[in-house]
């Protein structure tokens, strides 16, 4: 398993409620591909999420987020952190 | 306060070790803005370094940053997470 960043543009005025909810979205399909979000942050003024997770593979969280309604296109591999 | 994640480019091929000395030049002044660097993430292979802060604004980030050596381009207030 690797641990990845992920971005996501347009959530433009989302509140805490629709991050909820759509960060719910995900968790109720990660395991059918050994994905876990971890957290997300938001900036509603920018549109856009920041989502670490855990995961296989890119593709993987790529496949989870766009089967729950919000495909992205940006994910990178943590490689280090501190 | 507020918190922020903000996005640093060019980090390619960065080791552990480089990606804590940055880290500790930042946590060295970071006190005379009132910033705190709470986490940050790398991917070596894209140069992508995301960090994750408390501060009183953007630009206390920014410069706290650009004083330690490692300006950024992008930072985005967290608005809401999960």
């Amino acid at each position: 398993m690797a641990k990845f960043m992920d971005v996501h543009d347009g959530f433009f005025g989302v509140t805490q409620e629709q991050l909820d909810a759509a960060h719910d979205a995900d968790l109720k399909i990660e395991g059918e591909e050994g994905v876990h979000f971890e957290k997300a942050w938001l900036d509603r003024e920018s549109g856009k999420v920041f989502c670490l997770s855990t995961a296989p593979s890119k593709e993987a969280v790529m496949r989870i987020h766009e089967r729950a309604g919000h495909p992205i296109s940006e994910v990178y591999e943590v490689t280090a952190e501190v």
